[in-house]
């Protein structure tokens, strides 16, 4: 008998509740029990986006919504500037590349976070760019980016801001409106907490103002058409109906708790996380701007081969973290703390952390790391 | 209390032990775990698809997996033939001038299929097509069209056969390589008996050597890529895991029925459907070549809001059948027969036909329909 534990940020883990909408039988996405979901649904994800703009909803992952932001709303050799903290950010110069845009990609080192000053800097001196594409929070390396001066400072050059907040929304504070975020995306294995084939993306007026010029080809994702039928709480293909069954449960749950109990929430279990690893003698990979989604923990140099810490935490005791993906393989672990997560899956996970790094000659003193966390726990 | 019943084209109802498998909690898609899933599915697909290619799985509805084909195998500009029987023939025109080709458009007269000698007369006089793309049922008219033939005299001209079979795969023979079909595609809510956000794909040596000539911009369905790491048991994006799962018991459910029985049952629900509605004095829309997946029938001229009969079929009675859509709307009403369908479904669904039908004024004999139903079972 082994237990599983899921600390992946994405999938993440399903409350209960959600798990028996998710195996109900499905209705017809034509009929008015489906629309009356549908219309729940949307209000939910208003709610969580805190935007009076519609949030769409589109059956693909995150990078479909990604895609679609890119091939509704730009143009064909629009300039535009990419933020590359990681693996995610990369993807935006690969997808504005593949729909021939010119990319201005803004490389950062790994574990950091561009500077609010550096970036003002550079959208000063590239006002022609039509967008700017970033992460709220870089997943890779588990860094958050200041998503609220990005927004204003590209509001203030009359710049689009484009933000895929996947592993984001719903974890902590992204005022769509308030900000002026233009785009913000999301998924939903994440925070939404049900299991992946879902994204959503919403666009400010100034963002529909611009998919009118939009000259690239597209099909399944097209934005307009969505808003058009959603509006009507249909969409234009056939949805991924249970999943968004289940998510009609998960946006109850979220509401119930409230969606700024839960940012709290996040941020403590991030704290939690963040002191345990250091008591326990390991160094924070993002040092200065740290995500509330995910924490990235550099694999102690005593430890040779990097990639066995997750692997004997997964395989021995049954916890599923995320390692380094990439450049970054073998380098770091990520904890994540994302959606239906409390303190004792922390404590489970750094339980098994203390556990497989004794095991693998980096030695602790059993029961520091989990002490650390509960001592942030007991303070709040 | 009322039961509820679904009877359309997709989505279809869902076998119980594939519902406890939808509500699991996810595995990674990044761990061994999930990999033994992904093996299964693969081979349990390309059963179905009876081919020995790659069977690609796309998270997205069956559109998304159509637009994959056009615009990872074709070229723009490219001349290719459509055919159009019906709103989703009408589709593959969509997507295809979306994308910049030329489309030569057969347009099929509803309820129709097109003859094979119109069919082989049309290729050989467009041997500069590139390709035919065409439906291998029909779901809006309820027409099967003559796939065989179709790719055989494609391959005589040189040209690639692009078969939607989104409704058709593993409800009747359909064999991939035997056929020689270049491209066949299908979807998760129809025979595979789970819910939609699924699609798959398979492509020939053909249209594997024809996807490197491919100058249409892509990046979420990325069929080159999605073979490289499928392969391994991995996929481009997070893939919708929850419904792998469940594709992975339904799959299990078809091996054991056997490919042919699947296939003999379905041909046995689509000829008691059509002799129970014909006893009844209704006509057949589609009356030269039915497709064994949907049966497709005229509302009797007597019933003038035609809409009413499917929506009083659901709402007094809880069985869900599809009505006619766009130009045939109020005019037809579809019942399904793919998938987690048996006889006493069938029996229902006429049951309830008769119930609506008497009470719109349309008097038939009570259990007529049901008797010429069983009649049909009974024979075998």
């Amino acid at each position: 008998m082994k237990k599983t534990y899921l600390l992946t940020p994405g999938p993440t883990p399903i409350p209960d509740s959600v798990l028996s909408a998710l195996g109900k039988q499905v209705v017809h996405h034509r009929t008015p029990a489906f629309q009356s979901i549908f219309e729940e649904v949307k209000n939910g994800l208003k709610y969580i986006y805190q935007t009076r703009q519609d949030v769409l909803v589109l059956s693909c992952s995150g990078t479909g919504a990604m895609e679609a932001a890119v091939s509704n709303i730009l143009q064909q050799n629009d300039k535009i500037i990419t933020i590359n903290a990681g693996k995610f950010g990369e993807r935006w110069t690969k997808i504005t590349k593949a729909y021939k845009l010119n990319p201005v990609e803004i490389k950062v080192e790994l574990g950091e976070a561009p500077s609010v000053n550096k970036l003002e800097e550079i959208i000063k001196s590239n006002t022609d760019a039509k967008a700017i594409l970033f992460q709220a929070s870089e997943t890779s390396t588990g860094v958050r980016l200041p998503t609220k001066e990005i927004c204003k400072a590209a509001k203030a050059a009359g710049m689009l801001s484009i933000c895929d907040a996947i592993t984001a929304c719903g974890v902590f504070d992204l005022p769509m409106d308030e900000w002026d975020i233009d785009v913000l995306i999301s998924g939903s294995q994440k925070a939404l907490m049900i299991p992946p084939g879902l994204a959503s993306i919403s666009l400010s007026e100034k963002a529909w103002v611009a998919s009118e010029h939009c000259d690239i080809p597209h099909f399944y994702f097209d934005l307009p058409k969505e808003r058009k039928l959603q509006a009507k709480n249909q969409t234009a293909w056939t949805p991924a109906i249970s999943l968004l069954i289940g998510l009609q449960e998960s946006l109850r749950i979220i509401k119930e708790e409230g969606l700024h109990s839960v940012f709290k929430r996040h941020e403590l279990l991030a704290r939690a996380t963040r002191n345990a690893v250091q008591s326990i003698g390991l160094e924070l990979f993002a040092q200065e701007s740290p995500s509330p989604a995910v924490t990235a923990v550099k694999v102690p140099s005593s430890i040779k081969e990097g990639k066995k810490l997750p692997t004997l935490m997964r395989d021995k005791y049954g916890v599923t973290i995320a390692g380094g993906q990439d450049e970054l393989e073998g380098k770091i672990i990520r904890l994540s703390h994302i959606g239906y997560c409390d303190k004792f899956d922390i404590t489970t996970a750094i339980a098994s952390l203390e556990l497989a790094l004794n095991e693998l000659g980096h030695k602790t003193e059993y029961g520091k790391g989990v002490g650390a966390a509960l001592q942030t726990f007991a303070e709040g």
